[in-house]
């Protein structure tokens, strides 16, 4: 992988003259067609060894091009807003709009890489982390984004040169750190996990340019000319065919059973019993919320349903139990312009809660799998794909210390019927029905159909699916309270 | 203006049962009619005495409206990132879009009543912290927000006896905490100084509501039915009279002379004293940054200027200067529809810089009495009172330890008309040239009016407009360098 990269390559000043005037205007003028297009956006990694150009790269690249619309993240240790949430929620709140380029120094390569360098983990840790970058950055590529990953790499006698050479001037002294020097007597194992960690993540969808830095000319024409060649290559491309894939076939219903239909919508709770186990329960969940082991913890709730299930009213007896300064509800309708302009999830991942906090969801990231689907909003390629985007979305937030539950609540044709007559008759329940609610009726099986597919791909042992019987509104919030306390008490 | 909060109201069950579900009905229909207009939203400030039910009102509120479009803020300690941008950014950055309620626990009088109780703070600085929230809430109000405050209120008996009947039972001990009974005994000096910052900030923009606390139906009737009067009167009304007040006569021009047209606009450097002048300053600059007492500071650059007058290319021998990772440049284009939603300078606050950083806007918050004046976008009131609320914002990132550096380009219009030729002839060019660009040419005269006036009203010693010659280009840039090392070397 660095074979080539060790070689000593150079380009003498004149070629480098000839060459920069036409890169410089032609750079200029892809990345102005692509802010007028914003159709994607362009996620530049720059990594590599010290000593090796990382931060000058940059400077010709922003000098070259409008660094009007370059955003440049050089990430240091995370903030204390950063610690409390997932590892990659720091990168997520920086990606780049549509049309924009983001470049990436110091990124989700830096400290797998080096904490292998320092042996602070095993291989395996670095080998799992390199699987977790490939499902990120295999989702950026899904929904558009042009990623490019630069390697700026050095053979180890050029580094010891460059760094004695930058510590022989005095005007250049300070750029050498310990830490740089710290790196240079682990260049061996730090060649072999980077090494290791790019070819396994370098994919047709990103993949690793390694680029010797030992020569700035040859350095960054290279980089340069490879930025423009991916940028003009994606600016005058089709839309990527798998975008027009067409929808794999479902399992076909032979004996007209799934999961919604073998529920038993006939379970009620009477009102006495209700009222009993309302009060115990609530009780419970905010007991079980003021445990000291919950302030390193955090909760996210996720309510869907057909409409009018009542995940309003089963919201509502969650937070009733809850210190309004403790939780937050997100309901999830249309998403904004700035929404629009990044990948799917981003309207999620900017929402997530700190420690000690509840993040209630009202409609959730599963819009995708079910409206989006069923309305035809995306393409059958976005909605597959969901599925793991999803799962990985989730197991991220499980493993930050996050307890996600999921309710999905379900009432029959009739009932629904009944609601929604009801609800056009009273005076402030008038707001809660649409047109759309009765479009949406009509496409009942589909719903149906999604909802199954989504349970069965996405209900998993740390984030399962509670599928809430709601034909009865009492025996629904009470079945969302009690599985909601169950998991609590497993768990804190 | 506590004395009728401390007379011991209360209300009998029977009289509050009868009134609660008529006023839960008209609460929540109101702000279904508050997220179907979105014309506004609603601030709540929630604050009052320890043990006045501040908690409890917070609670019943978002019982009896529907809490999914209520965001509630109860803020603790700041974190590392809000302690490092003007304090009121954390409130900024949590203030409700229209149609929404955010009701704030823990609010801009917290802190500044609290130290003036303990004594960690003088009379003056109290009057000096109200002057700033009235302004604040002034602002709010011009922007359209419906500001509501609350004071819960309980007598130095009350409180005693609420105190001690929470600590009576094991169920509620918990709630009594040290903090608290600390705050009994400053009970006096608390009142007093409450008293004066209410007294103070009670205006017809934002009238302070005292509650009696003691007793929680008293309490939590008065607090519902002053929120569905509020509410109720604002979603009837006609928009506010002042924001069809007539334009102020403006200061005619007698001869013919004003801050532009005195500008000597023939002045030039020579392609040698060019880059001579240029490697010094960006030299100087980036040494000035890299000083110790800049990590504690930071640096935000407005750039204004007439289209064409070279404002792009200032920036760039600017950036040139710096390492990439240190700044951000902010293009301002159109508003997003979430900054649509959002008071007009909330876009700015979202992009404040972390200490250490450089922030450069490429327009900015001048876009209110420039364009947006010129072309008629916001009323006369709007952009009158922009002037003062600019001039307030600036205060607060100089305050806080920013050095804020504006600069306005200008040319004459005959080079204008040669640069908007040129543009249109050059390839990469093309892009910076639209037909917008004709059209504000032909308001020649109102730009200039406009500019003047904003110079004349926005310039202070703090943060001073630089003027920038700019038909010669290099003499333009050179200015531009030259005047920020000289701001950064007085003041660094």
């Amino acid at each position: 992988m660095f074979a080539s990269a060790e070689l000593g390559h150079r380009i003498n000043k004149e070629e480098y003259d000839a060459q920069v005037p036409a890169l410089r205007e032609a750079l200029l003028e892809a990345q102005m067609e692509l802010g007028e297009k914003r159709g994607f956006p362009l996620i530049l990694v720059l990594a590599g060894l010290e000593g090796a150009g990382k931060g000058e790269t940059l400077k010709i690249l922003n000098e070259w091009m409008d660094p009007r619309f370059i955003e440049t993240h050089a990430l240091g240790p995370p903030s204390d807003e950063e610690r409390e949430r997932p590892p990659m929620w720091r990168y997520w709140r920086r990606l780049p709009p549509k049309g924009k380029i983001g470049i990436f120094l110091g990124s989700w390569y830096t400290q797998p890489i080096l904490a292998r360098t320092y042996e602070r983990c095993g291989h395996a840790d670095l080998d799992q982390a390199m699987d977790r970058v490939l499902r990120f950055e295999r989702m950026l590529a899904d929904e558009g984004a042009l990623v490019l990953k630069v390697w700026l790499h050095l053979s180890k006698d050029s580094q010891r040169e460059r760094f004695k050479s930058l510590e022989s001037k005095k005007a250049t002294r300070w750029r050498v750190k310990p830490e740089d020097w710290r790196q240079h007597e682990h260049y061996d194992t730090l060649r072999r996990a980077a090494e290791h960690a790019l070819r396994q993540t370098s994919t047709a969808d990103a993949p690793w340019l390694v680029v010797e830095g030992s020569d700035s000319r040859y350095r960054d024409l290279s980089v340069g000319k490879a930025l423009l060649a991916a940028l003009r290559q994606r600016l005058s491309a089709e839309p990527p065919a798998h975008s027009r894939r067409p929808a794999p076939p479902a399992l076909p219903a032979t004996n007209g059973l799934n999961l919604l239909r073998s529920l038993d919508l006939s379970k009620k709770k009477d009102k006495k019993e209700y009222e009993k186990d309302l009060e115990n329960y609530q009780g419970q969940l905010n007991l079980l919320l003021r445990k000291k082991t919950f302030a390193q913890r955090s909760l996210i709730l996720v309510f869907e349903g057909i409409d009018a299930a009542g995940k309003g009213g089963s919201i509502r007896r969650v937070t009733a139990a809850l210190d309004p300064r403790w939780y937050h509800i997100i309901p999830i309708a249309a998403p904004s312009d700035e929404e629009r302009a990044q990948p799917y999830l981003w309207r999620f991942w900017r929402h997530l809660p700190r420690h000690g906090r509840v993040m209630i969801f009202d409609r959730s990231w599963y819009g995708r799998v079910l409206v989006e689907r069923v309305e035809k909003l995306c393409t059958v390629t976005d909605w597959m794909r969901a599925y793991g985007e999803i799962n990985d979305f989730e197991e991220q937030l499980v493993r930050n210390g996050a307890l996600v539950a999921k309710f999905f609540l379900t009432i029959d044709k009739d009932e629904q019927l009944r609601r929604f007559e009801s609800r056009q008759k009273t005076g402030f329940k008038r707001f809660k029905i649409t047109d759309e609610d009765w479009r949406n009726r009509e496409k009942w099986d589909d719903y149906e159909q999604a909802v199954c597919d989504m349970v069965e791909r996405t209900s998993s042992e740390i984030t399962p699916w509670t599928l809430v019987e709601a034909n009865d509104k009492r025996y629904a919030r009470i079945k969302v309270l009690k599985t909601l306390c169950k998991r609590l008490k497993e768990d804190l």
